[in-house]
């Protein structure tokens, strides 16, 4: 899989990619990154890239020009038109779903905007999708862009070392992860939960689901309505709930 | 306000918050941040920071000991405990109101975790606050720590350029940003809205702040539950439904 970043901070991007997961993967060939300054391809002799918005308002906008042409020779030098994505807090919520639909495609680019944001007329033009990382604001499409980049990278197969790590993590399933512990046995006074040191497989593996279970039903129960759950799991988040009715102050 | 980044990756961190606003605001003498490697408060001779979980698993997890004592270092070297930060899945998911919480904050210290976790002592030891970016997986906490950063320091006084130019942007009041155009007046035939070249300043501030609503109720009707909304924003809101439900095709 290809992913390419069409940035006025390429070097940013760089460092990025190349300290973290998806160096390791480019290493190994399972995927492939490109960077283009955006600032390459303004027909400006000033090499401007971004003027004041029409209709009056704070702040400058990334214009169309610049954008165009460094899509265009994207698309000359891979061959092919890849699917474009849009960072924008205008766009659908970024999530694990889209991250794993996004890994079965051959080239994504993202369009990391800066500045105030990116004439509307670009994006109506090339944009194939607008993603949101969340409900906040950040200053460029970098940060978002190498976040969607990563949780992507990762669904491509080759990319984790261990194929099966990540049918273990939060949110593949829909509920968050049970709490982990390592060595020493004993630390500062508090030892890790026993049945950990049991060697009962069965035991633990129900124990780490309920764990599961019980974080998400505390901290986010909003996840349960969409999470892949089991007969047993209804039954163990029923007794949860109890415990947790109980444990609260009566009135 | 400081910002204090624990993590195995400092180099990165250091890359990203250099050449962004972070970057600038650092110059300016707005924001001050520091990076401890937390590797270097590892006491085994190997260097070791991570072990296998107990319980058996896939992954290698974050040992307690060198951030307790990565940690410790922070909080001499300030003279004072921050406020710590868990960048995990499992936490509380990150919104702009957050962000101006923790812009009101004299430190602000973000723990990244790497491998598949670390270790559940340490985090009920040390650790104010779990922030989730968004439910999805990614590597490590970096970028989701720079994410957050990035969102708090855009919120401290005197890091944006212009103080006002942040009430414009999207989930300031709840809803998203208008399109904006800048120039050329017509780019690839397509001329920019024609009011927003009148002068007319108060039908300009109307005609956006009603795209700015149709977008909403477009994209993210869910954002209209908490958003700030005058009485004339509900009028225009019950307009744009009835246009959208005569444009939906009949039964």
């Amino acid at each position: 899989m290809r992913f390419v970043f069409m940035t006025l901070f390429p070097d940013m991007c760089r460092a990025v990619c190349e300290t973290s997961i998806i160096g390791r993967a480019v290493k190994k060939g399972a995927v492939s990154v490109c960077y283009y300054d955006i600032r390459d391809y303004t027909v400006s002799r000033q090499k401007r890239v971004d003027d004041a918005p029409f209709g009056g308002g704070r702040g400058m906008l990334m214009q169309a020009q610049p954008i165009d042409d460094c899509f265009n020779a994207v698309c000359a030098d891979l061959g092919r038109r890849p699917h474009l994505i849009f960072m924008s807090p205008r766009g659908r919520v970024f999530t694990q779903e889209r991250a794993k639909e996004l890994a079965k495609k051959d080239d994504v680019a993202f369009l990391c905007g800066h500045y105030e944001g990116v004439d509307q007329r670009i994006i109506d033009k090339l944009v194939d999708e607008e993603i949101s990382v969340g409900d906040y604001v950040v200053t460029g499409g970098e940060l978002p862009a190498l976040t969607v980049c990563d949780a992507v990278a990762r669904m491509c197969p080759g990319v984790l070392r261990d194929e099966e790590a990540v049918t273990l993590e939060s949110h593949w399933d829909g509920v968050l992860e049970y709490p982990q512990y390592t060595q020493p046995a004993v630390y500062g006074g508090v030892a890790v939960p026993e049945i950990l040191l049991s060697g009962d497989h069965a035991a633990i593996a129900k124990y780490r689901r309920r764990e599961a279970l019980k974080a998400t039903l505390e901290r986010r129960p909003d996840l349960l309505r969409t999470a892949e759950l089991s007969f047993e799991d209804v039954q163990t988040l029923i007794s949860l709930r109890r415990e947790m009715q109980q444990d609260e102050p009566a009135e």
